[in-house]
This record gives structure tokens, C-alpha cells and sequence, in this order.
């Protein structure tokens, strides 16, 4: 049966990969509990994560020792801490599981003998970098554009499950805001007209 | 000669690349003026840029009719609005030269044709927007973390050179601020403690 991975990559290359089954091999599959670090701040970054069920979240613990959750990765996504995977240093961002979750990892060594051995894992995965460049894109158009109010009505109207999924306080640390002004934002947007 | 394209890939790839004359007759070079605008909000995203000389920016124009400056391309950046370049539709982004610039244009056919002959080059492409990624996910990290008056003394700590290049008043809408709170930022920054 294929996985998600592999329906991922049939996807975004329009076609039916004849490598699926020893691109598997070159991952490991982990089922991790909910709230289950993945990686720490200072930890050597080994892995990059692809969601097959669940959701990661990247963070980081300000000055104040707050954690500020800067990206989610719902199903057939990919994360890591890019800055430490690409140069195989220590992490200055944590990620840990939101739900329980199914993900699949590899490491860098791992991942270039994919990329050496199968040119269409290469071209899947420019893709899949670059559509994560349009996304930061607008991600940043939307930090200087949008009022945190104007943030949260535009995540609930493009992901409206996923904030059916996401406890409160994790929404409002992303969106950068208190859960009590959260909370105050949502009674507004769903108070009848 | 080697183009700064060609000395740019075999920088990343740090190999010699048989390829450099077919790759450079794919691309059109501009000379072109300071302040000329390569793309305009709502006009279909035709090509990505590569600058090999000057200063590009990608801004947006707010409700209020200001422009918000989002990104800068200096010397071996590559840039588009890759939303619309990706998907082929009309830019939600422009782009403007912020001074004299050399820069390559390619348009998606030619782009595609270049990954499809060249397997070197997807890989090269991988690896810059595997960069981006690693950059956008620190950006939006500054964008959360930092106070305006910090995001300044970061900005000019890790690029001095080029803010003496652009303009105060880009520089200030970078930061998301107004360009008189800027001038009393770095009076203070220059000011002897």
C-alpha cells in the first residue's frame, strides 16, 4: 500500500514513482505521544521530519522563557531546523509533537544518498522547497500586513480544521498574542452580526 | 569568463560545471536603471531574477497606498514573487531595482527545460531554495523575537556594507518603521556610551 510519502511524491512529481520502496527503506518511522520532543534548542540537529499523521510544531524559548511557536506541520509536510540540518549544526529551535503523530526520519547522510541515487527525489524535493519559499513569502507579508485579529481570521478561514485541532494557547503563542485576547477575538468573530 | 552565475553554482555545488555556456545562452541579461520596476502588482509573474550586480527589492502596496518593502536581493540572490511564478498567475508582489542592477531573467519554460538537461542544476536549485527556507524560517524568527530598535542593530551587525547602499527610507520600511524613528534609532546606536 503506498504511504503517505509516496502519494506526496506521485503528487507534486505527476507521476508514480518506480523507487518508492527503497526510498522507504532510507526512513525510519516513529509513532510518538503527543507533547514528545523531537528535537531540542542546542541538540545537534540530525533529522528532517515528514508528517505522515499528526502535527509538529517548531519553537523557540524567548529571553523570558516563553516558548514562541513560529511554524505548524500538518500531514505531508516536512520540518526540521533548516539553518542546523543544512549545516549540520546545533539546533536554535526545538520541535515537538502537538497530537500523536506518525512522522518519518532521516538524516543528512541519508537524505544525499537519495538525492545521489535517485534524480527524482532531487526534483521532488526543489519543489517542495520551493513552494515552501512562496509560502514564507507571503507568511512575511502577512507579519508586516495583517493586525493580529485580521491573522487569526485569515488562519481560521484557510485552515479551519486545523484549528479545531490546535489547543488554544499553542493558536495564540503563533499568532502572537495572549490566550485571554485570543479568546477575546474569537467571542468577536463569532458574536451574530 | 566566468559569469557570476557560474562561479555562483560552482560555489554551491563546489564543483566545476561542464555546463556553464548552455545554461548562460537560457538566460537574458538586463542592465537596467535604478528604480525600474521588472515586475508590478498584478501583471502575470513571468520570470525569476537572478542579480549579478545591484540591489532588487520585492514590496507590496498596502491599503493605504504605501509601499511595503518585504525582501531585498543583493549579488547572487536569486528572486520572484514564487507564488505567482510557480503557480503561473498574476503577482500579488513587485519588484524594483533599487539601484543599477545587472540582473538574468529566465521564464518558467526555460527554467524547467534547464532542470530537465541539466540534473546539476535542479540540484543546484534545491540547495539555494533549501537556503531560503533556512532564511525564512530565522526571518520570521526576528520577526517575533526582536524589538524594531533590535531588528536594526541585527540587520546592520550582519550586513554593514549594505546599509550604507539603500536608501534610509527602504531600509525603515523594511524594519516596519517610519523613516524619522529610524534616524533616532541609529542616533542612538552611534551615539558614545
Amino acid at each position: 500500500m503506498p504511504t503517505p510519502l509516496h502519494q506526496h511524491i506521485s503528487k507534486i512529481l505527476n507521476n508514480d514513482p518506480a523507487f518508492s520502496e527503497e526510498i522507504s527503506s532510507s526512513f525510519r518511522r516513529l509513532k510518538v505521544k503527543k507533547k514528545t520532543v523531537l528535537l531540542s534548542e542546542g541538540d545537534p540537529c540530525r533529522y528532517i521530519y515528514f508528517v505522515e499523521r499528526g502535527c509538529l510544531r517548531l519553537y523557540f524559548t524567548k529571553d523570558n522563557g516563553t516558548q514562541q511557536t513560529t511554524q505548524f506541520a500538518l500531514e505531508n509536510w516536512w520540518l526540521s531546523d533548516y539553518t542546523a540540518f543544512n549545516a549540520q549544526t546545533t539546533a536554535q529551535f526545538a520541535i515537538e509533537t502537538v497530537e500523536q503523530s506518525e512522522v518519518l526520519c532521516i538524516d543528512s547522510q541519508g537524505l544525499e544518498k537519495l538525492f545521489a541515487d535517485h534524480p527524482a527525489f532531487e526534483k521532488y524535493f526543489r519543489l517542495v522547497h520551493q513552494r515552501a519559499s512562496a509560502a514564507a513569502q507571503n507568511r512575511i507579508r502577512f507579519l508586516y500586513e495583517l493586525t493580529r485579529e485580521e491573522m487569526y481570521t485569515n488562519f481560521i478561514t484557510k485552515y479551519p480544521d486545523f484549528c479545531q485541532r490546535i489547543p488554544q494557547y499553542l493558536l495564540a503563542s503563533f499568532l502572537g498574542i495572549t490566550p485571554e485576547y485570543l479568546s477575546e477575538i474569537r467571542r468577536k468573530a463569532t458574536k451574530p452580526a
